[in-house]
């Protein structure tokens, strides 16, 4: 057994069952480890961040860490976004990225960089691995930071003779480090905010956005009469019918402060306290009333499905029944007229919307609607992007729809942020994925025609048009899909829109609709 | 004027004309100032790995950095890898990184991340600017920075409320740093190795590679009997008829070792010893014979341009004429019969060869006779990517075509690195850039495939063939480049090569040639 395989084996018997990769000479020990022993399932990625991406929709969506196996720094960095994006939804992922021989650094070959200069800052764990009696070992150890609450990015790097050489060793599961506990302290903010008598809110996020999280949320809203609000963005929320309801806050932050301002008090479970996606002149970073009060039952590293428990408990809540979200009727098709854009949208994904899909959510600002507006749909599975970097949505699916191949993933995507990784189109043919990708193709960078607004540009010239316009050429996105294997149709009617979105749901692997407006 | 206009001020008036970007919110107010004030070329890119490879390509062209305009931490790292392969290029580059209002980030806002520490590894020069006051003292050291021997990766980050402040002050220009100087013992090291019988090669790299460099390599060569081998990496090389030929060090290591077994002594020009790209079992890092002597007139941080005048001048070279390289006789393109393939490729493209073309060679595998084949072809430039991050090729192509609009652009492109970038077909579109872009589509890492062998697999398995085929689905490049606005037409019989080749060249813009094979 050489290290290669000594990590394989590792990475399999300590959970990790899916390795998302675009390998290159360094891992070919790895990859031909991979091959022999063939206890992985091993997903080819034309591009790092469709990798990485997928690793954090596969995360989202087991609560398990998926492996990526990445070639040196570069192909690090050409990953980093996504897991930039993973870092902040807190999911468990493993990244092993190959490294040059130990004793080839030196040499300052062309792929030589400081792998673990550029994967720290959006690791939770670093380590390059020093031999390959130390793989299994290193590897476990990855494995439990990944596992450790409330989910981590690890990144191991493994040098060529670390791979190549052989050893008896594998490495024996760790013990992931589990939350920090709640302290009575902690309860008992909350209940005297609670029982204040102030206009409060449950500001939260993390694991209380799906069950029993929500269930508990539901006891503790009703029995206290305080709303219920998330974060902007979250791992992974579970809503619709039959389910608790939980506001989200909007991302412009007019909207956001609009929705605090009521609010006398917070208290925090599993969310820090909110702040503006971005910062403004003459506008604040902390968005809660400036009167607010507010506390913290759990950060995102305590035990928040304790805090949860005693919570109810300390308020006698246990026997309450939670408000359950009614189920909104779906609008009838004939009655999606007019222009294409947001309204029409987001009125046709009600229309059709499937039962218990799971919902990638990067439609930026086409998609403003369509989480209000679907809160009544059938039960569903809702993931976004976490990190603000764009280009998350068609990976994320990738993972999603390989970590759940019972269920139709349907992707709300805006087209600057599709060209990111395009790519990931292509992972979803070779799969056979069961993906409805809903491409708004507005031809612009609107959220930025936007944000100049907000920087008080009243006219935009030339050059800002230029940079935040997609319509020269425009991008034909059949055409775009189909280069890769993925059937695509084409909308730009109103009234087509359900009828092709139903279609693209019913279709059973992927497919791509195109909406021109 | 606020710190974003002081910042365009100082860029222009220190010598910077273009800027490739892709800008989010964060940059909205250095956006508004490029719009206002009409200072620089803004070219937009879909994803920032296209940015900051046109960066490097024009830099390469020009000797000038361009600016790189780049969002928060995952922006930077969309576009690390051709920022890698820029360092290793040694080239010239200012990359502006928008950050959160100072104030903001402490508060942990989901695009918060060590953007410093993403961007240190791959630059020469970091700095976060700490107030509008001081962003253009700032800028000027970046660009001076850049502009140091041999050319520096300068990276500035530019938090939101330096941009969004007033001030009075922009930057004065300063003055960069100079290369090291070569010493008299640095000389003699090399007239002695010259002198000493033994079977002798000047390995070289860097400014040597264009005139006046070329020209002093053939003195010396032609005055002391020894050979020219370059890097087989090298940030740009001019060469065909009339010029004096370089031999290149091959990329595969057999070949390597085996055409430097026969030298007795190495004379190092703006290059460091010759390393393997890779390391291997049981192969050196180190490519010399081991008996050979080696000595360095100038590493890449000396002035390698006064080492080849003081070389001479000890030689006395002064009037010696260099052998030049004779022109080829093109092949006849109806002698192109057979396989389409990496020989009746390389036939094709000397039977029409541009004069005075770029060429931007990304063409892995398919590509190794390329460059000699091409030796004698009319006069033109060769770019190869340097650090080895694949999916360099088509964003190179953008800013030489840029840099160069008199020239006519031929990237001869691998379809593997070609998926990593790809969005740079668009902006050869919307830019209307005169490239020509020959996408050898073999549907396969090649490259891994021979590198299995390398390791000692001799029957690759399933899991491998699934990591290295890109053929299911197959790629379809006509539509891919059809898509992004780019003509492209498919080629799969040899005979049709060359006719497809001169049309792409004698196209006035962009038009891709898919290879099939």
């Amino acid at each position: 057994m050489n290290g290669a395989e000594a990590l394989v084996r590792t990475l399999r018997g300590t959970g990790v069952e899916v390795c998302f990769t675009n390998p290159g000479t360094s891992e070919m020990h790895f990859v031909a480890a991979l091959d022999r022993l063939n206890l992985l399932r091993c997903i080819l990625a034309l591009q790092e961040n469709v990798a990485t991406g997928a690793a954090d929709g596969y995360a989202r969506m087991t609560g398990k860490p998926a492996a990526t196996l990445l070639h040196l720094g570069p192909g690090f960095g050409n990953g980093l976004a996504n897991v930039h994006n993973a870092k902040k939804a807190r999911v468990p992922m493993v990244n092993i990225v190959g490294d040059h021989a130990t004793y080839h650094v030196k040499y300052d070959a062309p792929l030589t960089a400081d792998i673990e200069g550029i994967a720290g800052p959006v690791s939770d764990w670093v380590k390059t691995t020093q031999s390959a009696d130390d793989v299994g070992a290193d590897a476990a150890e990855a494995v439990a930071a990944a596992n450790s609450w409330p989910g981590r990015i690890a990144t191991l790097m493994l040098p060529a003779d670390a791979a190549w050489t052989e050893t008896p060793n594998t490495g024996a599961a760790v013990e992931p480090e589990g939350p920090l506990p709640i302290s009575e302290a902690d309860v008992a903010g909350a209940v005297r905010l609670l029982s204040s008598g102030k206009k409060c809110a449950l500001f939260v996020s993390g694991a209380t956005l799906v069950e029993p999280g929500l269930t508990k949320l539901g006891k503790i809203a009703a029995k206290a009469g305080c709303d219920l609000i998330c974060q902007t963005s979250n791992r992974r929320v579970d809503r619709g019918a039959g389910r608790v309801a939980v506001k989200r806050l909007p991302y412009p932050i007019d909207l956001a402060l609009q929705m605090l301002a009521p609010y006398e008090a917070l208290v925090l479970i599993g969310a820090p306290e909110p702040v503006g996606f971005f910062a403004y002149p003459n506008k604040p970073s902390r968005l809660a009333a400036d009167e607010a009060e507010i506390v913290s039952l759990a950060t995102p590293f305590q035990d928040t499905d304790d805090a949860l428990d005693r919570l109810i408990a300390a308020l006698g809540a246990g026997e309450t029944e939670p408000v359950r979200r009614a189920a909104t009727p779906p609008p009838d098709p004939a009655s999606i007229t007019g222009e294409v854009g947001p309204e029409t949208i987001s009125k046709a994904l009600s229309a059709v919307f499937p039962e218990n899909a799971v919902i990638v959510d990067e439609s930026i600002t086409t998609g403003r609607m369509f989480y209000p507006d679907t809160e009544g749909a059938p039960p569903h599975t809702w993931l976004q992007i976490t990190g603000g970097a764009i280009g998350d949505g068609l990976p994320m699916a990738v993972g999603a729809a390989i970590a759940c191949p019972d269920r139709k993933v349907v992707v709300l995507q805006s087209d600057g942020s599709a060209l990111y990784t395009n790519q990931a189109l292509w992972t979803m043919a070779r799969e056979r994925l069961d993906v409805a990708v809903l491409l708004f193709s507005n031809r612009a960078y609107r959220i930025l025609e936007g944000e100049m607004v907000g920087v008080g540009v009243e006219k935009q010239g030339a050059v800002a048009d230029a940079l935040f316009g997609l319509n020269d050429p425009e991008i034909d996105w059949c055409k775009m899909a189909e280069s890769m294997g993925v059937a695509a149709v084409r909308v730009d009617r109103a009234e087509d829109l359900a009828p092709a979105f139903a279609d693209a749901i019913a279709c059973n692997g992927p497919k791509l609709v195109e909406i021109v407006f």
